[in-house]
């Protein structure tokens, strides 16, 4: 494994394209100069989609959709007619990587954003792509838009952010890629004892942060809505289901019912892609038919906490086609 | 795959050495002459370990316990002080069925039963074994021992034990050794096709075939007290864990409580063994550390639906030990 360090321990490679879109700087806030790249199974690229769609900003900056599965080398568009994608006219996000840095030599990930001018590839610092979405793009927010990034609330939702990064969303590929029997018991602990104060501290209000959907919601959700698909079994996060811990089950179900968070889900690429790619954990390639997903829909009771989803704000519209199931 | 035919499937090698102890054959039944060897980590072992406990056997046939990992060659005596069985002497299982056909080349498999003074296996034949010591060994038994195949209900137990084999002791094999995402599918299906049967049967009356435990109970059980800890994961058995079908899990828990079923159990070894053992498809060899199991403990309610476990007889004295949950 190309990431196990020599105790064993997985160890993500943090080093990303760090330019920035912003208003001032050589890529200014423009609206359809921008094309993001994603990948519907993977949860750091699932943050910008539902950013993105939260904020109105489908008009502002177009989306491409990159296939489940990759080779070694990219991500690629697969799924589009001719295997290209119709904007960028690419077959492999690495191109865009290359038409950049023509020696890149780091991981070729999702969420990408490429200006579609030089096809060069400007951002992908994921952890920054959805900051920016709130706080650069305000121009072409809807109206209604929900602020994810308040002023009062930001070193509250940074500190949430910190660990929740840590212990869940990066927690979960520690225990799953973990070399030795040692570094995967500790990430697994981690991991439980961080949900374990997740649900108490979700017992008690129905969001992260303040009474709102903030980016805080959004980090956590992408890794437990992928948690009793994949989490569970292939990355061996099995002291229980996210579906047996009914807090935290709760708060999940109730962010994938809101306008903006389950209508980004297509559990068949997020099972596709874990089980397809990473044959070093799953040699066979064989994706488990289970477990049923339509108890997402389940009614979850949570408005007795109070709280209002979008603040003064409004949902974004409907769209049709997602959550898929199957 | 060694098992793995054209099309994908997992195929089970059923050519076991079906020699018999019995009364009137070249390996008469006779107390102190024979070693029953098992693993605690297999299920058709733990069929054997069951019944010997249930009837009494203890004294006049004893057990030899092998290690829960074993290499390609044999199951090995690594719990043994010098790694050696105290009363064959043998480091490998395989050894004693060497003794008996130096040529022998098919699965070093337990169940077997080992004639002491010559060192050779005499049969490895595991859906035979316990009917013998049912029928054969009755000598034996101890006093209150129960009548697990009963002429009486022995053509309904047939039954039951064909569709139970096919299905689920072998069909979560099935599934988890698939070679093809075809096979997998056809036996996750046909194992929760059957579940669901089965728990509508046991929505309404205690045990399997009668009111009493039989030889059909002993078969499932040995399934799906590893459903949970190693099936639902390691072999994608994952439609649901044994936990949320609650008839089942109800059924399998009352079982686990009766003496002589979970008295039998280790869930380490089970564990060590299927994730250590079946590197093609656990490369890694990491063992998870979930599910917690002492939810098997749980109250049952099931002695609502009437049977008496051991009929007219009594259950087997409590022994120290087990289960063992970690």
């Amino acid at each position: 494994m190309a990431y196990v360090n020599p105790s064993g321990e997985f160890t993500r490679d943090q080093r990303y394209i760090s330019t920035r879109i912003a208003a001032d700087g050589p890529y200014p806030v423009e609206a359809g100069r921008y094309r993001l790249v994603v990948s519907r199974a993977c949860p750091w690229a699932n943050r910008a989609i539902i950013v993105r769609r939260l904020l109105g900003l489908e008009d502002a900056l177009s989306m491409g959709v990159a296939g489940p599965t990759h080779d070694e080398r990219s991500w690629t568009f697969d799924l589009d007619p001719g295997g290209r994608d119709p904007v960028l006219g690419i077959e492999r996000l690495q191109e865009a990587f290359l038409a950049r840095y023509p020696d890149y030599d780091k991981g070729i990930t999702v969420p990408a954003i490429v200006d579609v001018p030089t096809g060069q590839v400007v951002t992908n610092d994921f952890a920054q792509i959805t900051i920016d979405l709130s706080l650069e793009w305000t121009a072409f927010h809807r109206a209604g838009a929900p602020s994810l990034y308040p002023v009062s609330l930001r070193e509250e939702i940074d500190k949430v952010n910190r660990f929740v990064f840590t212990d869940v969303n990066n927690g979960v590929y520690r225990a799953g890629f973990a070399g030795t029997q040692e570094a995967y018991e500790a990430a697994y602990h981690r991991l439980f004892d961080r949900l374990d104060k997740l649900s108490s501290h979700l017992s008690t209000q129905r969001y992260l942060v303040g009474d709102t959907i903030t980016e805080a919601d959004v980090r956590l959700f992408t890794t437990l809505v992928r948690f009793d698909a994949v989490y569970h079994g292939h990355f061996k996060c099995n002291r229980s289901k996210l579906s047996e811990m009914p807090v935290l089950w709760a708060y999940a179900r109730d962010l994938f019912q809101t306008p903006g968070f389950g209508d980004t889900i297509d559990f068949v690429h997020i099972k596709q892609h874990y089980y397809v790619v990473h044959k070093d954990i799953n040699p066979t390639q064989i994706v488990p038919a289970g477990p049923s997903l339509t108890n997402w829909l389940d009614e979850h009771g949570r408005e007795k906490l109070g709280g209002r989803p979008f603040g003064d704000g409004t949902p974004p519209a409907p769209i049709s086609g997602f959550p898929r199931f199957a």
